[in-house]
């Protein structure tokens, strides 16, 4: 019950934090075709971000998915982690508004390492709230994109100041490593039913 | 259980577009009934794009009631059609200040064919999704509205050079073509529903 | 299923619209407490309009426990009631924005009427949609607020343009009525329960 | 059934209020580091309000878990919860932009103090909803912490007069009191399974 609720209130938290980024895409004054070319970084840095969330989102599923338990702690560490998520629009418009500057590019990565740190500890939570019960533990199995994200973020932020365009680099490759969906649950759970039968 | 969140996710998107939009009919300066006037291609223009994000909802809803499975592909191709629906707000506002030019109305129908598209392909996933279950398949038939679409926004795409509001009735065509909503599926379930008994 | 999806995307917009119209409270630039008096006629608004809202999510919710079915058709009268909601917000601020002038308040009015129509042919689509099925038509009893509001309306419409004041009394006064909740329904059911055992 | 769909309102309610705050946090008009630290009191604000937010949203669910049952007054006592709650965004941005400023701080601590007692009314109603069923009643224990609270807004909007920064340090300690999450219901809970088995 506790679970259906963090995973009904988390998608809402994303579905809003999505839609609310698109806002920022204003409408230009000049009714033609050349007058959108400006809102370009603004419309990539919007395309970036949504997929981010539709990772997070995505991620967030196949995890609960193969939980049974949650409790208070997971609450917490999962409002934690949509806390992080909730500042993910603002260095988004930030960064579209100033593609070529190194703040917002540095920031923005700050915002993503802040929330994949969120990420684990929501995860480390919820296998602790499972108790004996090990599905969880094995489907996570080495983790490997998720401890390879914040080093390539903080390369990412470091970049920045060299170069932000190197650090956007960073940050787009992070979002396609994820972008092959985390088959590993669903690869467990078919394994442990077919154990079953 | 992945196919009620894939649900509630859309629905929380597309509901918050929809009030989203809303918001772009700002208040007149001078309280008087003159100064709605102003106001009124803003307001068709809401009224339209509430009646697609309405078709939308519907139909979306009838395609994963007679789906049985959802899976990570899915939950993609399912962000996919979000992300072109997400653009509409901005394509409605553009297009209700500036209903008389050609760009606008354009773009309008950009989206609105991406959105066709993005439809489609979600629902070959779904469909292949349900693997030997073809119920889903045979509900869809021809579909022959979906196919037909796609060709009247290209048609508007065109004719919003020629003349805006030949564009903008092509969009007006095709929402009031889905308006009849979409009877297959619910008569096919209610055929299967008598064939068990 | 059809029903609990209607319920839920009903629930998304109504939630939304209810915080979008707290947006309308801008901050006074002076931080005094003498500087929020300006914003009291706007504070009123959002609080009558936040009852309406509560008025139509509490019978919305009423209705629907007591059915138990719902079609294609009902999912489109919903989505035209869920219009009209969505246009209070705007007739919110504006009203709020001028409280002592006719067009606002007739406007606030004209909304009114058109929800509540709205939901009248809401009501009688989804009693249709349970066929043989009377448990809902006989919990709506006689509906006499039902058809009593309409006619407030219509009398705070006139009432505008005689005095602002006096229309928004009317409205007040329909509010009031309907914080009752619709016991009728609960009554009903309880009764059948008690037949039943 | 009643109870599902007032937590499942509530949850959309709060996560879009949460969403909203964030809105507030312009982006700079330089791209540095520096031009963020004016954001600095508003970030703290919305920091606040996110971790006062949690907390409604934790308490509720726990309180609504060990509930069996909800009715119309229910439904009603919790959008007066709601009203309060929605309030809250425009108190964070007011004390935000003026964090040394009285009326802001207190203004804020007033928002704290009404839904602490909107809170404390929706418990009362939600027990006497539960008829014999005394679960919820014994869960919540001497409720200390409900008790606390209320006491603690009044002393930080009377301090707010003397000195703003003393009126929020009461705001801030309120949150960290409840931020350990209100295990008394999660305790009863798991006393009443070992009681059964």
């Amino acid at each position: 019950m506790t679970k259906g609720r963090v995973e009904a209130f988390s998608d809402g938290v994303i579905a809003i934090l999505i839609t609310i980024m698109v806002l920022e895409l204003k409408v230009p004054h000049e009714p033609t075709l050349e007058s959108l070319r400006p809102l370009l970084p603004i419309f990539l840095g919007y395309l970036l971000s949504f997929l981010y969330l539709g990772i997070y989102w995505n991620n967030h599923h196949h995890l609960f998915q193969a939980a049974k338990h949650a409790n208070g702690a997971v609450m917490w560490a999962n409002l934690h982690l949509l806390f992080w998520l909730s500042l993910v629009p603002f260095a988004t418009t930030w960064v579209g508004e100033n593609p070529a500057a190194s703040a917002p590019t540095a920031i923005y990565g700050v915002l993503l390492l802040g929330t994949a740190i969120a990420y684990m500890i929501m995860q480390a939570t919820l296998v602790r709230a499972q108790g004996n019960d090990q599905t969880l533990q094995r489907a996570l199995g080495s983790d490997f994109k998720g401890k390879l994200s914040p080093l390539l973020y903080v390369l990412g932020i470091g970049s920045s100041f060299v170069a932000p365009w190197l650090g956007q680099l960073f940050y787009v490759s992070v979002a396609l490593i994820w972008l092959v969906p985390d088959r590993r649950i669903e690869r467990e759970l078919i394994h442990r039913k077919s154990d079953l039968s």
